[in-house]
């Protein structure tokens, strides 16, 4: 086989076979395929696309690179959920206690936030010791004894899909259906849970601007785990505004702890219902109208909270912050990005709130970049609400005051008013599975 | 400027600046711009394409990345030609003299043979003693003194093309009118005519298989002249049947001689006669017709004949092997090929027959292959003709007898026989000006 026929196959328009995408993906790996081959081969796959059958050979290659985590010794269907990345998104830290403590099993893995969009190792972090780099080990043992461990991601994982991401990133083949699909897929089967819930974001401050590709990728998505034989259900949430009223490490535990104690924004705490709802579904916990009043149960009777003071517990934080979350790290330092027009606000850019909080120090640049946990933006008005020109609109937090210019530099322009009340819009747009 | 903000403009269908482009060239040639992003560079214009004015800035930068040879000191228009490639094409050992008999100036760069197709430059050195290799000053002085000379190439002409074009070749990406057109006239501008005669071949021996797609090169490469502020036609030729009836270095000299002592076959005459003509006219000789009738003339008188003597005896060559072409290096083995079936001939394969003439020693399957001169094929029979089963329709010459088992395999269901006596077609497919 030489690469170069796989290139013009794919150039050509026509179908790989399962044999042809794992000689790439092993040969790329190994260093036997040159960069230059792999980048042509891959843009051809972004104006060709692959099918269903493509992407499935495409993800089961790229999962069989490296290690795939065995969670058999824990009883139960073990669950797990990713989110395409968003703003202000800390559904996992409301959705793995609630499962976990309706009696469905999570061992999740997850990741560091890069770019506009945070990442839960990096928010749990901002709990004074909170450890999150478990071994294999202790990740089962747990999930054995408690229902729910979210650590790191341990071993290797995907090591093929790291390779060929560093390589799209720097050749214009990210954005592709496909190619994006077994990225995710890979990493995600080969954490090794029985089931997964895809929280596949739409809008301006996600990945996915359009309905339409998102449903698609969610489809995809949703058809690779069916291949690998895993169960997979897919909801499509709105990510135009950020998520909830919080941006920020620190700041989105706390807003967390509100949602677990029964508070916190509607549009956060419908998201996480949905969600959970699904998990608990995939679970075998009943219909997904039962596990949503399961889920909204284990809010209001506090066995989520306290699921979630058990975990921390087990992995070496302070639970007194989450019992009283003004003492997780806070910030020294607070400016006011102040409403530039009076009127309704019919948009709030997410993708401008989240590189503003990269800048506070919320989040990383480079993957090299120090995390401040205490920084981030608190939201003081949502979408729909009514502002007076010059009034607060949001509270940015940060220990390094010379972030703060570029900040409210960033966020010029990102709220958008105007005379009308805009209409209400569902933040659950869709469901695949 | 970031060459990833290249290849996404391209990729998404947007066109490229010049200071862009110029931008890619010169990175790449300087190694600024690695390997994978120009590789996924020349897949996204694979799939988006170039328009006429991205296609001209690319083969000005390309052109502007090396040597330019200052041709100035000779008086008139220079002209030069160009062909894409075929079986059997000496029609440079033809058309050079023809046109400088008639007055009009020839200072041609011809290159070495490659894959299927033969080289002018590997042809002429079969010629005992002819010097290729000539300085700029001598090629100058050759010009001005007789009209004509043929060499290889002098200096450093596109070096970025040739970097560009040995990534492409390994990337598939090679099949693209615009790069194609880019490559070819960037050489051909450095080289420093005034007016350029392109033969565009069409055909299953050709690069170009259907007239649509040569078209489009032809009428590309035409505007890319004109752009560059040189006049240029492009002549369309068929290219289904090897041309003339020799195949290899010194049989093709041989026929050559042939027609410019007013013998040989019609289709190569034609072809001569038609760029001939086409060059004269650029040469400001007159109405396409006229010129036609003075390239005829040439030939008829010997003066065309005796200008190829001048220019072998100036550049160290034997003329008397021209006057008596059987003094020629002449191949100690020979076999025939024979009908496999009876019929009349509708079709020869020339690609069949070139790679046939390479196996025997007349080409090269890579640059470091030595050629051996007396090596190749002579056709007995042609397109229309009427055979017998087992008669000879070609034979093969080689100084190398092993090699002969794996010709004939080659030449293995090259001719196809019908019943009917097949429709005449037109050598002559098209001008573009």
């Amino acid at each position: 086989m030489f690469v170069l026929d796989l290139i013009l196959k794919k150039r050509n328009g026509m179908k790989l076979s399962r044999e042809e995408i794992e000689y790439f993906v092993r040969g790329y790996t190994d260093g036997d395929i040159e960069d230059y081959q792999a980048a042509a081969f891959l843009m051809a796959v972004y104006f060709q696309g692959m099918d269903a059958d493509e992407t499935l050979y495409l993800t089961e290659a790229m999962l069989h690179s490296g290690d795939i985590v065995d969670l058999s010794e824990i009883p139960g269907i073990k669950t797990d959920k990713h989110s395409t990345g968003g703003v202000g998104d800390k559904t996992t830290l409301i959705v793995a206690p609630v499962v976990a403590s309706c009696g469905v099993p999570v061992a999740k893995m997850s990741g560091r936030g890069l770019g506009h969009t945070g990442g839960t190792i990096d928010k749990l972090e901002s709990i004074p010791g909170f450890q999150t780099s478990l071994t294999r080990e202790q990740l089962i043992r747990n999930v054995k004894e408690i229902g729910l461990a979210v650590a790191g991601q341990t071993g290797n994982l995907a090591p093929a899909d790291k390779k060929i991401y560093a390589l799209r990133d720097v050749t214009g083949t990210v954005e592709n259906i496909s190619l994006i699909a077994a990225s995710i897929m890979s990493k995600k089967l080969a954490s090794g849970s029985d089931a997964i819930v895809l929280d596949v974001k739409v809008g301006s401050g996600a990945f996915m601007k359009s309905m339409d590709d998102a449903g698609k990728l969610a489809k995809m998505m949703v058809d690779i785990s069916r291949g690998a034989g895993k169960k997979a259900v897919a909801v499509l949430t709105r990510m135009d505004n950020p998520l909830g009223m919080n941006i920020g490490n620190a700041l989105e535990v706390a807003e967390a702890v509100d949602i677990l104690k029964g508070h916190g924004p509607e549009d956060l705490r419908e998201v996480c219902i949905e969600l959970a709802a699904n998990m608990l579904m995939l679970g075998g916990k009943g219909t997904l109208d039962s596990c949503r009043e399961l889920a909204a149960r284990s809010i209001a009777d506090g066995s989520a909270f306290r699921k979630l003071i058990e975990m921390v517990e087990r992995q070496g934080g302070d639970p007194s912050v989450l019992e009283d979350t003004r003492r997780l790290p806070a910030a020294p330092v607070k400016a006011e990005y102040k409403a530039e027009k009076a009127g309704y606000i019919i948009q709030m850019n997410a993708e401008k709130f989240g590189m503003a909080s990269v800048a506070l120090g919320a989040g990383r640049k480079t993957i090299a970049d120090k995390i401040d946990p205490s920084a981030g933006i608190v939201l003081l008005k949502k979408y729909g609400d009514i502002v007076e020109k010059g009034e607060p609109i949001a509270v940015l937090h940060t220990s390094e005051k010379e972030t703060m210019p570029d900040a409210l530099k960033i966020l010029e322009g990102s709220v958008i008013t105007g005379e009308k009340s805009p209409p209400e819009v569902p933040i659950i747009l869709g469901r695949i599975e």
